[in-house]
């Protein structure tokens, strides 16, 4: 099994809210991580999808991203998102996809602080895009102790 | 049927993760709204309340808060939600309650600019309490319109 197929079993297995969610892992290449949900048991009373969805999709992106490379550094911490704001730019009518991108300087400090202290602080960005559009912004802050 | 009970009939019909979060309306006296949650659809891996079912009921609160005073002033309007923040200041790890408490000035503000231009906006603070602290703090960007 790849890391990526254990961080979406984790995700259903330990969340029954993204098992609800129907969250899968897309792609993940080392520095991009990619969840997709549908939008049929994620929609609103508008038949877009549901705002508290897209904040979750989000949340999880960079948490799901931060559990693989915690993996990849054979570290075995706690992962807390502690604050987090987030943009609706244009609807979303289709299914979901958030990406996460790593700044490859910032994971080294990250790691490096992690290692010294047992405990650092990341700010994540993660969108969501809608028809090659970006339709959310999120921004989240996560802390990452032993 | 109570205004109370029939914003929690359309929550739980039109949001079906909504529904899967087992979200009620606690109480409501035409000036706070709290809404409710169980802990056990909404857990996550560390046993506590899952950070993205967190934000999903404090957005609904506001959500349902709007729809509630629009509502009695007999406005049938669209209600989105366009930028919120959200804080985490303790762990929850019991069933969950979300209060939105209004603002009479702000809400005639308001109401009076809807009326007018048939577009208002609406900040909207609401916070969960776990044993009487403040464990999540959310402010939420409403725009109204016809």
């Amino acid at each position: 099994m790849t890391p990526a197929q254990e961080l979406e079993q984790t995700l259903h297995r330990e969340i029954p809210i993204a098992h609800e969610m129907g969250i899968s892992v897309a792609t993940y290449d080392g520095l991009q991580l990619r969840l997709a949900a549908p939008i049929t048991p994620n929609i609103n009373h508008k038949c877009t999808a549901f705002g508290g969805s897209l904040y979750s999709l989000a949340v999880l992106c960079g948490w799901g991203m931060l559990h693989l490379k915690l993996d990849e550094a054979g570290l075995h911490k706690h992962i807390v998102i502690q604050e987090a704001d987030i943009r609706y730019l244009l609807p979303v009518d289709q299914n979901m996809q958030a990406e996460c991108t790593l700044d490859k300087t910032a994971l080294q400090r990250f790691l490096r602080t992690l290692k010294k202290h047992d405990r650092a602080r990341l700010a994540l960005k993660i969108i969501i895009k809608h028809k090659d559009q970006i339709a959310v912004e999120f921004s989240g802050r996560y802390v990452v102790h032993g």
